[in-house]
């Protein structure tokens, strides 16, 4: 299986946190979306969309979406939960990710670590949205472990990878000890280093 | 079961169009978004997230996310496919749905039909960014009777819900053939009634 992605976009490293737990071998291939790579005749057949992660399995046949990647990497292990319910959930946090988080906490740390722009030049509805989005999460984990059930689940995954790197998009995480908390518990379950303390402050 | 939606929401009616194919009964529970009904203390207890649609099970579960709700409610019937790669290629399709289309076709006709704003009040890069993701569909459309397999499948409902009124939104379907006859697949699949002709061309 080929992964193409970028190591710097949450998005991808979901798919290679999946596959490093559940020990499936890949080959990863490095895609520089600033270059254009992502535009060129070549990756549009691997996606039509123009977006990593792509993954291509060894039939040839091709996959998008982080979260439609990941799902179906991670079906029948423990990362889903069994129950039809429970795993329900799981999809419901993926969907709320890309529709409700990413795009805002995401994205500002796109424009932050990719374009070199300053905090001060994010849009404040952006922010605003971002935190919005941080603030249902403390919600949540303030009462739970995990967000679904009480094990490790996609949905932490899928969240994990822009809510730990958050500051680096002008996130402060201070106020959000529960969600810290979470971050460092899920690191843990996926044996991934810790980021780095400064991380943890907002940069600007 | 209770559905709390609004019936001009695409996202609600994905919920309404796949409960009515498979037979499943339920009581549809009105919710203006507009009036702030999602943000009530008794409506952030069903969805903290205060989005629409929302299904109440009858032993007091809910589940949020229109995509997530589909998935769960549709699970083992001929709207996910049975092979597990066309299930994530339908994965992939609700994903990009939430993330590449909803935002752009959505978010503008909610613009011109909740808010009463004109078509030239629109931002250009969410009318570009729509487009765009139409234009992938009718590629898509060209060589295919519908988005997965040869079977209508919850990723033409997702499609379908936002795109047969991109026209309320100020998106002309004229040169996307491809799109409206799929429209028309679709419809006839689901039993509804056809979007009135005139909403074919993009309103001002």
């Amino acid at each position: 299986m080929k992964i193409y992605g970028d190591l710097d976009s949450g998005n991808c490293l979901k798919v290679k946190w999946v596959c490093d737990r559940l020990l499936r071998r890949y080959t990863w291939i490095d895609i520089d979306t600033l270059k254009g790579e992502t535009r060129t005749p070549e990756f549009l057949r691997l996606n039509s969309a123009g977006q990593v992660p792509v993954v291509e399995f060894d039939d040839g046949r091709t996959l998008a979406q982080s979260n439609a990647i990941i799902r179906y990497l991670a079906r029948g292990t423990d990362l889903i939960p069994a129950e039809a319910f429970l795993a329900a959930k799981v999809d419901e946090w993926l969907f709320w990710e890309q529709y409700s988080h990413e795009p805002y906490v995401a994205a500002c740390r796109f424009q932050m670590v990719y374009l070199g722009q300053s905090r001060s030049e994010l849009d404040t509805e952006k922010v605003k949205r971002g935190y919005y989005a941080l603030a249902r999460m403390e919600q949540h984990l303030h009462d739970a472990r995990f967000l679904v059930g009480d094990a490790l689940s996609l949905a932490d995954v899928a969240l994990l990878a822009y809510t730990r790197v958050a500051p680096e998009g002008g996130f402060h995480l201070d106020g959000y000890g529960a969600v810290r908390r979470w971050i460092a518990d899920c690191e843990a379950a996926l044996h991934l280093p810790a980021v780095a303390p400064a991380a943890v402050h907002a940069t600007s």
